[in-house]
């Protein structure tokens, strides 16, 4: 069968999809539940979802030749497991099911499509493991400038190599999660000795999570040109950040408890495929790369990234608008670094990117950042001021791919800072 | 019931156990198989396993009141989530029915006592995570004195706080797994471009690591004083290391490639319960640390720790001998640390201790520290000498606590290099 499911003209038959995130063209993949619903699979069109546990007990699924119901499991990992050409047959055949002509469904609309307003989403993989690469010249330039002004704003290994390193997969949750201040060791300039408290730098990271539905056995190297066979998609990510506790502790092993607290994902995965229409050509590479890091064409996705803090009883402010486009370094060369010394990846790990700043400071990806190391305050819209985030604030990112009279979107990802604990 | 389970006369009716690593006063956890038995949990004991899947199946552990059979798993986590009584309650029962004179178990000789040579080890734990402290001084300092000769040996934040970081889940295998030399991209001294290739600096590092086996939820912190309620039990480790690869890679965000090609861990586990007539204190520690890493008496244990390196098809030569009680920072200030911010754990983490380095040259646990960054080559009993790994050396790593008339062993963890992949 031709497949349509990119076809910018396609229309569904669920009312005002096209005017949504989840137009027919993107069917996100997710896991929710509902009141009566135990959780399960799902896929987002406009204000819905496809209950795809409903659709394989009803046998609109018996296309796919699965040897057991993976979409009535409270996580992804079985169903990606099944590797690409299942991930496009699901697609097709869902895209197919809500295509307008087609009634099939439309018998069982009642219990093949719950309205997103009465879901409760969840993380939807579980995460074996969870790097986070540091892939944006403009953010890695700017702490370098912030941090070591004396020096070039690059390390010397920046433009050799997609610097990364191991995040912490349990403390991953799902949009909406909110979490508590943390506390931990910081230390002052000129002081003798460190002091415990609430961090006062909490920040976020805007950045972009690849997820993998493909393993690999330990010893094999994924090239640059198999990467669509091994991530299923794309989801939001927020790295929150404690900049004093990790300025302090990041030395010499990196990063650890300034991270480590909380790192939010948006429900939402949109698939590779689903993007296929948005790829766009990356920054210029110079120096050349090692032939192990070499890719041609277009290897970036063109993705408009907008964040957004609402003070406790406020309204949204958007405080940074970049794009996935900027990133010097593509998902395909950082799956083949990671995978160039043998280390396996499992079905569910989950990559991202590391904050993605645009090159003007409007589209600078933290605060640390936009506040300028805390020395330009960043306006609200009630008039308030931030150089980090308050308790109670709230961060909102959004993703979406703007095509032609219709956008493939990423949803959200959420969270709100409540008070560090005693 | 009286617990006689550490008392150091007891004898068990398994011949020889007592001239082993694993006597009646051990009893360590670990999943095996053989040519007709699936994978489950047994106790090492003497030569012998007690299959405690065989144990359950005939009523013997009724006692432990468990709702269904977690001996017959692939791993341990179901049963560790069980918590500390549980794993006491088990040592118990089983130390019971394997001492001298009680002849319950003696009908059913064959069917629970499994010769340890017909076993096949398997790794004993679904890992969710994975961290990898710098606990030990003596190796800091020896690294900080190569690296960074111009400055004070220890960083600023080293005494301060455990530092650590997290390391890779999915590249943990069970002792006795091979692995391929890894390729990846290094520097030379003085080059304008990076090489790729396989590494030149393959190196081990002598490590510990403990086990989770109770759980925490987003936000709890784990006071010092409350570890032995969390952690199960200690293994070897060897975190493999790729010298020339780290070096290049791991500013500003730690190690990456250079070790998530392979570590490997210990096939059995030894309780904390085991160990505790070997607590003994550790170093003072100097500055005072902050209030939630105080702890107060013997923190430490008396582990007696051998490195062992075998040329191809020669005999082993001892490189190295340390011990973990030279930890500055001890298990209970490496979890209270980790969760200060909030950080879940999860029942099957590991968390490593770092190269433990004893303070005399031949007690150093890497072959970085062995070899004094290459400068003093490490002789072997067959006349060659080493710097690094060479292709096809084996490293064994052995350790154990000396009790009066009995040793409280580790067994052994090993892997041998193969060949870098083409």
């Amino acid at each position: 069968m031709t497949d349509h499911t990119n076809d910018p003209t396609l229309e569904s038959w669920v009312k005002g999809a096209r005017d949504t995130d989840f137009p027919i063209q993107n069917l996100p993949l997710g896991i929710f539940s509902t009141s009566t619903l135990t959780p399960r699979a799902g896929m987002a069109i406009g204000e819905y979802i496809v209950d795809l546990n409903a659709l394989y007990e009803k046998g609109f699924l018996d296309g796919l030749n699965l040897s057991g119901n993976v979409f009535a499991q409270p996580v992804l990992n079985s169903f990606l497991a099944g590797g690409h050409t299942r991930w496009s047959a699901l697609r097709r055949i869902v895209s197919d099911l809500l295509t307008e002509g087609n009634d099939t469904l439309r018998p069982h609309e009642q219990s093949v499509l719950v309205p997103q307003s009465m879901a409760h989403m969840h993380l939807p993989l579980q995460i074996p493991d969870y790097t986070d690469f540091y892939s944006s010249m403009e953010h890695a330039s700017n702490v370098g400038k912030m941090f070591r002004p004396n020096m070039e704003a690059l390390l010397p290994n920046w433009k050799h190599l997609p610097v990364g390193y191991h995040g912490r997969a349990s403390s991953i949750v799902v949009s909406g999660t909110d979490f508590h201040r943390p506390c931990g060791q910081t230390m002052k300039d000129g002081d003798e000795r460190p002091e415990y408290g609430p961090t006062k730098q909490l920040d976020i990271e805007l950045e972009m999570a690849f997820v993998i539905g493909q393993a690999t056995d330990m010893g094999r190297r994924i090239p640059t040109g198999s990467v669509r066979d091994f991530v299923y998609g794309l989801s939001l990510f927020n790295d929150w950040s404690a900049r004093d506790i990790q300025r302090w502790e990041y030395v010499p092993l990196g990063p650890f408890l300034g991270k480590n607290f909380a790192s939010s994902l948006a429900p939402w995965i949109v698939s590779l495929d689903a993007l296929e229409p948005f790829r766009v050509e990356g920054p210029e590479q110079d120096p050349e790369v090692l032939d192990y890091l070499k890719t041609s064409g277009a290897q970036n996705y063109d993705i408009v990234l907008e964040v957004y803090l609402t003070p406790q009883g406020g309204e949204p402010s958007l405080i940074c608008t970049s794009n996935h486009k900027y990133l010097y370094w593509n998902i395909a060369q950082q799956l083949a670094h990671h995978t160039v010394n043998g280390c396996p990846v499992s079905v569910g790990d989950v990559y991202a990117s590391g904050t993605i700043s645009a090159p003007d400071e409007n589209g600078f990806g933290s605060m640390l950042e936009l506040s300028w190391k805390g020395t330009r305050p960043i306006q609200l819209k009630d008039g308030s001021t931030r150089t980090f985030l308050l308790d109670h604030d709230t961060i909102t990112i959004r993703g979406y791919c703007q095509g032609n009279g219709y956008r493939i979107g990423f949803g959200e990802v959420t969270g709100t800072v409540l008070p560090a604990l005693p």
